[in-house]
């Protein structure tokens, strides 16, 4: 039987600010990866984030970023991989600190923003990134885009890895995400979402604009329930997934 | 037989600044008390700290403080308890985070500077941090200024306590630390600081400048590294402790 | 002829982060107090607030408050007064900074949240902030609770100042604003705020809830545009006011 | 007859965190560039520094970093031009906001470390930082490595530019400065130091280590004052200046 898993972004907000739809979007994924007060989040934010995912059943990851708040953590930061590390540790423990309060614990690790681009193309980050969750606990899930040099240094380094693809975004003929510098980048149609999503699963591939195919296999899609349309479209993803006979679940129940 | 620990704190330093004199300090010491980023420290910092603790047989414990690194953390400032909570939690995680990758777990935590000083008084902030403790590890043992409203807040909350007092320092008639504001706050001379760590735990009791007496038993003496004298100090206090037959012990180890 | 200045506080985003209604309050107020990058605003948001501010003719102010974003300037922070006074030459200077890129000066100084409350009862406070304005530019006008210690470390020193009361906030028999501890520290009746609004200008006194009156003269309402009514009912004190003869200008142009 | 500026950084410390020799490097330069808050530097430090500048008749200039004080703005960021531009104007207006304290007042910018870096070699951040200069004050001088982007950015918006090369840095044959990954980039001799300047000013060029010739007129030579040699290197340095005639003089006096 095929599994699949949903995952979004959350507890984004910091103090006074408020941004995001984490009570919306927790209904119809199946893990969340929660900001660690580096780039967004702060300790009561993220308390919140993961009393609220373990009340729906849904798993639990950190999201780390780069120590910009400013910049949303969307800013590329020159670090050494010593510091970036170290920096990983420090931010996935943060969240297992909080997370102990409700019996939860991080079971994934997902990168956020401008560490998740560069990490994608830069083997010395996606190898630190790597080091960081492993040195906290080797049982935890590197969520890595597809094809990324992410996934390649989790698997060096004997992680447990999850191929992560999108339901929103459209894919060039490198296999990586269109830039969003062009028009096409996103995906706003309901439909279109549901046909990549099943296309991927059946194909075992990423499978560009162009139709050219990545063949590999997808674990986890990404969702984003931030925007007015944004968890209809989710839901109607997973509706479809599910006639489909796909069983969802949450990461750390796939066979990684 | 008599047992009794010494700490400090450590890992004060932050990217390009350096404070302090772990190394030396490291040697004298049982336990170490390691900034956690918030009025000092950086995960870098912390992971060295924590590396030079575990080579020196030397627990480790959660230092938190306020999230003003211009301040250093001794300035007092007025959360909410909720928040006050969750940023212990924060604090002791990201450290677990860091000391998990040499192997090395947090067994106390000591409230930093201002934190410190406010939660001596101060009952709702003493069970903030009592329950962020308790909220990540109830194994982890207290490090409370004895006397003060964390021991009580410790106990009630089932938390193992060990109340502490300073080599270094001066009694007044309440039973506090005599204020930095009066000269005679600090102690320099290596003899009266031998002297009154061993009638405290003699006399088990605190004993002021006038020799009121309030008694309790003192489970750790705090000692600082960071002046040229501080080393040398401690030293001369552990040998006489040694002489007099009194056992030093990490803090784990230590029947709270 | 009776003046009068209407103001409101602005540029509270921060990067990724919006909040406020500083297009819509800026119709109808005449001068803005706007975040200096310490509890909120960063560079961007405040240039675009100053340019905002001089396309409605409106004068702008700083307003300064604790290094602390994460409690939005809300938490009170024990400083030593030489740094808060630095602390305040620092933000005015950096809102002088972004201002000349359009042409315009800060004219006034108002601090905001936990700042502000400190200050209001707190000589020490209140004279280190007055000095901070005067050190950059002794023509900045201070904007000060109306009959608070910054009203008299003010003049003291010689400053202008401008006492302000607040559009949509009772008042308590010790002449200062109900704690927002109480169900009735807001007004949220249009009609009630025109009446306090006109009775303080006519009494010229502050007024509270019981009636008992404190005798002053307002130069500044301070005004809220952030919730779903704000604009609104200060439009309407606004009207009512120029009904009633009162002429509305900006800080710098009145007779303080 | 021939002119010289001697320039160095001050103001690094931060809060509890000292670093530097202000005090000794203030007695042999003419222009300080002090460090604004956002890499290094405090509203308080700042105040020291421009007060210890004024005293010594040393002019003062800002040295503005990216937001990143764990990486003492020695970390690349990719920020968009505009905030940049802003960032630059924040920073100069705050040091202005503290130096008109003590009378003095900004007389030229000189970006700090990968900032300063980054702008060498990319026209879009040397003009980003040229408009934030011009927006705040047209008469503040762009001190600016030789030969690079930001020469030309500067003089393109009419800025009086100073171009600076080091005392204690030797040159590639790109015109660049020799990479601190090899052994030969720092200059630690005195008599090498000397003769290079000389040399860099009688030649009207900045010469490499293979005695490429690179033609430009260096206005003002970086020197480093935190190294325990430092200050005897820059003060054996401007007296070979003066006995070869040469005058030495502050930014602001210089015909640039």
């Amino acid at each position: 039987m095929t599994t699949i898993n949903l995952n979004a972004d959350m507890g984004e907000s910091f103090g006074h600010y408020k941004v995001g739809n984490d009570e919306g979007i927790l209904k119809v994924i199946n893990s969340a990866s929660i900001a660690c007060g580096f780039h967004a989040g702060d300790p009561t934010v993220m308390a919140n984030a993961v009393r609220l995912a373990k009340d729906n059943g849904v798993s639990i990851g950190a999201h780390p970023g780069f120590n910009d708040l400013w910049g949303f953590g969307r800013r590329q930061i020159q670090m050494k991989p010593k510091d970036l590390e170290h920096m990983i540790a420090y931010q996935i423990g943060a969240l297992n600190g909080i997370a102990a309060g409700v019996g939860a614990k991080v079971t994934h690790v997902k990168p956020h923003g401008a560490l998740n681009n560069m990490a994608h193309v830069d083997s010395e980050y996606a190898e630190a990134i790597a080091r960081g969750i492993k040195s906290v606990d080797r049982e935890i899930i590197f969520v890595a885009n597809a094809l990324s040099e992410m996934v390649t240094a989790g698997r060096k380094l004997g992680l447990r890895v999850a191929e992560e693809a999108y339901i929103d975004r459209t894919y060039d003929d490198t296999g990586a995400m269109t830039s969003r510098k062009f028009p096409d980048a996103m995906i706003h149609d309901v439909e279109q979402a549901i046909k990549q999503v099943l296309s991927f699963i059946d194909e075992r591939a990423i499978i560009s604009k162009t139709g050219k195919k990545f063949p590999t296999r997808i674990h986890t899609f990404c969702c984003h329930g931030d925007e007015a349309t944004g968890v209809g479209v989710v839901g109607a993803v997973r509706a479809a997934l599910e006639k489909n006979g796909i069983k969802l679940m949450t990461l750390p129940e796939m066979d990684l």
